[in-house]
């Protein structure tokens, strides 16, 4: 890279997509290191479990019986963070200037569970970009039906294949659909059949509103340009930091990355949300992802844990909101070294602010250069 | 509370003191339990471990000796996240707009250890106040010996017993000081021997910024009253999210925790830093953190994790920064229901705020009524 130095030195790197700072000391790399020698891990669990909620066939906790499913199902999840409906509540009007300090607002909303695949012993990274494609189609069928009908995003023809399930309407307009999956034992997620979720809700929460109000302003200041159209453009110049990219997506480990093996999969061309990917570029999308898990798993020769999740455009906002969206997608992995030395955000990270050892080209080039080949599991016996 | 609604609603709650929000969702708390029954746990570790890097007349990694020390002793990190010294680095006058997405900027300080004990087997929650009074003062010299000689802070009569050890001055004007420990395997801590770090840097990190940004504004509009002492006065009328009191500090489980146990121990009146402290009120701090980390143990009767940190003036700012810091000790633990059932932060307050569970109501009834006795291992066997 042009700043050579910056592998050596202590420095902090500006995020532009949230308007914040994290600290890099690529030269703590260089600590002493008992490398631990792990076997592969092999995936021992069975195609169908019995006890699981989410096998086709299987009754759930509150006593629905899951459909026999071939590829994706959707439901309200049992447990919802949000509900559709709950008693009404209004901050009460205390005069008194101190109450002001225990500000509180309802939030009401729909959580959804959606499974990636009918198998219970399948990830993401087991899947071809052909078999993922049908949880990209229901992403964006989910999306595009809770989006509000004043949003410019909303009647765009979707070319998508029938829809195996009746997605119910929500009872209200909702704000914001924070779409996720959290993918192992290390990410709190205790049942390994492949899965994700869908939480929409009133109000745009922090993380969103924090990059939608970096990317309006990035708009505003540089002529209607896009601060992520133009960042695409300059890592494919610079190439330092790129996973892998096709003729849609870029895969790249962000400048600004705070995990070790951070990546964000980003569209070149800027789409505000899943609804403007044309079919191509679903499939490319599909591919990216596809790319991104394998790769992880390859990398440690295990299975590789994360959080993953789509910003793109909320469901309802303004028109310069709607447009200054940029669809994209982080992968926030905790490990670091191994299957089992992980990064931990606590301390510092918590009190002061994120921090990291390794730079993201030095992850950068793991991912793109050692990981490439075939899922490393598929001829382990 | 006056909001009772609050306990059975999805609401987000505003946090005056960063300026953002996050989700309460009280309902899930309903989710069935496997209640799971844990023994109790007792520390089986010696008092001194002769592989130990902080024990007493140790060796440590790069091959300087511990002397046999009392109480606390202070080290320089021999794997600093940041140094004193290192190549300059100036980011290139690039003309082209497009490289500014890649700000980078040098980052030089001084991170130390410090050990709160001699004695390996014990931590904070073990100790006295009187025991803990130590670790307080030593915080107090390093943050007076760092003072810019332009602070308002400088200079201060400090009125504090001998120093067992002299501090080398750092070798340039840092502007900021993070004191924080991180306790037990859960938040990344290999080494059991109680101990903390001390990290002190060029440039004010995010959350202190956010955080005096907050401070900031509030004086400005409330005719130079001050946000958290306003706060502990609203909380000492509404009693229902104490912990723990004394003359001048605080402990409350804040309106807008994000950890299922969080709590902040902030002084009552407006003191801006450890050098503001009389020493009654340093011995007030001291009993504070007892009661905190006995809790602690106490509430699921296992040595409780958690990382904890010191948030106060920096080092070196303007007037106005130094003046609107309010001096307070955040405790972010991530245990929710028992020794081994943990909160994770992450994907949905990864991908879009933070989110919890139980309400911080619930949180401060269970700390401040169940769990304020003697420590639970005095008495085991
Ligand atoms: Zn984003
Ligand atoms: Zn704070």
């Amino acid at each position: 890279m042009p700043e050579e130095i910056l592998n050596d030195i202590s420095h902090r790197r500006y995020n532009p997509l949230r308007g914040s700072w994290l600290l890099v000391s690529p030269h703590r790399t260089k600590r002493p290191w008992q490398g631990q020698q792990e076997s592969p891990s092999k995936s021992s669990l069975p195609e169908y479990d019995p006890s699981c909620y989410l096998c086709p066939g299987n009754k759930r906790a509150q006593g629905d019986v899951n459909p026999k499913y071939e590829t994706t199902f959707v439901f309200v999840n049992d447990y919802s963070a949000v509900k559709e409906s709950q008693a009404e509540y209004t901050q009460e009007g205390d005069p008194s200037d101190l109450s002001n300090l225990l500000r509180a607002a309802p939030v009401t909303g729909k959580c959804y569970v959606l499974t990636f695949s009918s198998s219970h012993n399948l990830t993401l990274a087991d899947l071809s970009p052909a078999q993922i494609l049908p949880v990209i189609n229901v992403w964006t069928s989910i999306y595009a039906s809770h989006l509000s009908p004043s949003s410019p995003l909303s009647g765009i023809p979707l070319n998508l294949p029938a829809p195996t399930q009746m997605i119910e309407k929500p009872s209200a307009q909702y704000t914001w659909m924070q779409i996720f999956e959290n993918k192992g034992a290390a990410m709190g997620c205790s049942n390994p059949h492949p899965h994700g979720q869908i939480w929409t809700t009133t109000g745009l929460p922090e993380e969103p509103a924090a990059e939608l109000q970096q990317l309006i302003k990035y708009r505003k200041e540089h002529g209607g340009r896009n601060l992520l159209e133009d960042y695409a453009k300059l890592e494919m110049e610079k190439k330092e930091r790129i996973v892998f990219e096709n003729e849609g997506f870029l895969v790249v480990c962000p400048w600004w990355a705070v995990w070790p093996f951070e990546v964000m999969v980003v569209s070149k061309r800027h789409r505000r949300s899943l609804v403007d990917l044309s079919e191509q570029e679903r499939k490319d999308f599909a591919e990216a992802i596809a790319e991104v898990t394998r790769r992880y798993d390859n990398l440690f020769e295990t299975s590789f844990p994360y959080s993953s999740g789509i910003h793109q455009a909320p469901l309802e906002g303004t028109e310069e909101e709607i447009n200054a969206s940029h669809f994209h997608m982080h992968f926030y992995p905790p490990l670091l070294r191994s299957a089992t030395v992980r990064k931990f955000l606590v301390g510092y990270e918590l009190m002061a602010e994120p921090q990291r050892d390794i730079t993201p080209e030095q992850a950068a080039k793991r991912l793109r250069e050692d990981c490439g080949g075939e899922l490393y599991r598929k001829n382990l016996e």
